[in-house]
């Protein structure tokens, strides 16, 4: 079902800063950078590697308020990993084969992620205790 | 700097039944297992993609002991994301770059990590929370 890790999703208080401290300290460059209202943040995809099914990425996410995921998970454990985004082929089937098989679901039906992709959430309380998100790239 | 993220580490507290988990929901294989005393885990990476640079792995952590760093992170966070790996092409040349550009290094020299890999940490404090592992693949 998987194929590749997509990004790791970071959350930091300060995207700028954290931007330019990456790009200063592994020389990865900024692939795309926008706002998610749904989602409460304001993010950048820092390009990693390319390979056969598709690009992995640093994501940074600063939040947009206190009061959103990203800003409640900064108050309660701090700046650091926030998610792991992994590469299906297809979000659809995937979300019903989960659903199915039972894993506790967040979006039972794919959303708006960056740079065009389908996303979706799964509980970490299912996924032993881990974020997880399963990223469909746009058609190229 | 870097080439791919090799794998995030994910701290569990039954590696036997976490694996089972990941095989039963995403399909995937399991790469390796190994009991790594230094750190103080038995692991397993669990394969999902191979790209140009090399693979990338889901690498599944439990603490040998409740007095070793998963152990100690797992009492205090839960079971969750513990660390993320990124490829290097020269583990010693990046961390010569890095120590020299002030970001606080665990290591200052490779040590052991799986599959044979030669492996370093980079310390949260420098790194906005997060635990960052850099891993030169082995000669293949």
């Amino acid at each position: 079902m998987l194929t590749r890790i997509d990004h790791v999703g970071i959350a930091c208080r300060d995207l700028t800063e954290r931007i330019s401290f990456y790009e200063a300290t592994f020389g990865v460059t900024v692939a795309s950078r926008e706002v998610n209202q749904e989602q409460g943040v304001r993010e950048a995809m820092l390009h990693v590697a390319d390979g056969p099914a598709g690009s992995s990425y640093i994501q940074l996410l600063e939040p947009l308020a206190p009061n959103t995921p990203v800003g409640r998970f900064i108050a309660r454990r701090g700046e650091g990993m926030h998610h792991v985004g992994y590469g299906v082929p297809d979000l659809s089937q995937a979300l019903a084969a989960l659903g199915a098989a039972g894993v506790p679901l967040i979006d039972k039906r794919p959303r708006h992620g960056s740079m065009g992709a389908a996303v979706a959430f799964l509980h970490p309380s299912g996924m032993g205790g881990v974020l997880t998100e399963l990223v469909q790239a746009p058609a190229r």
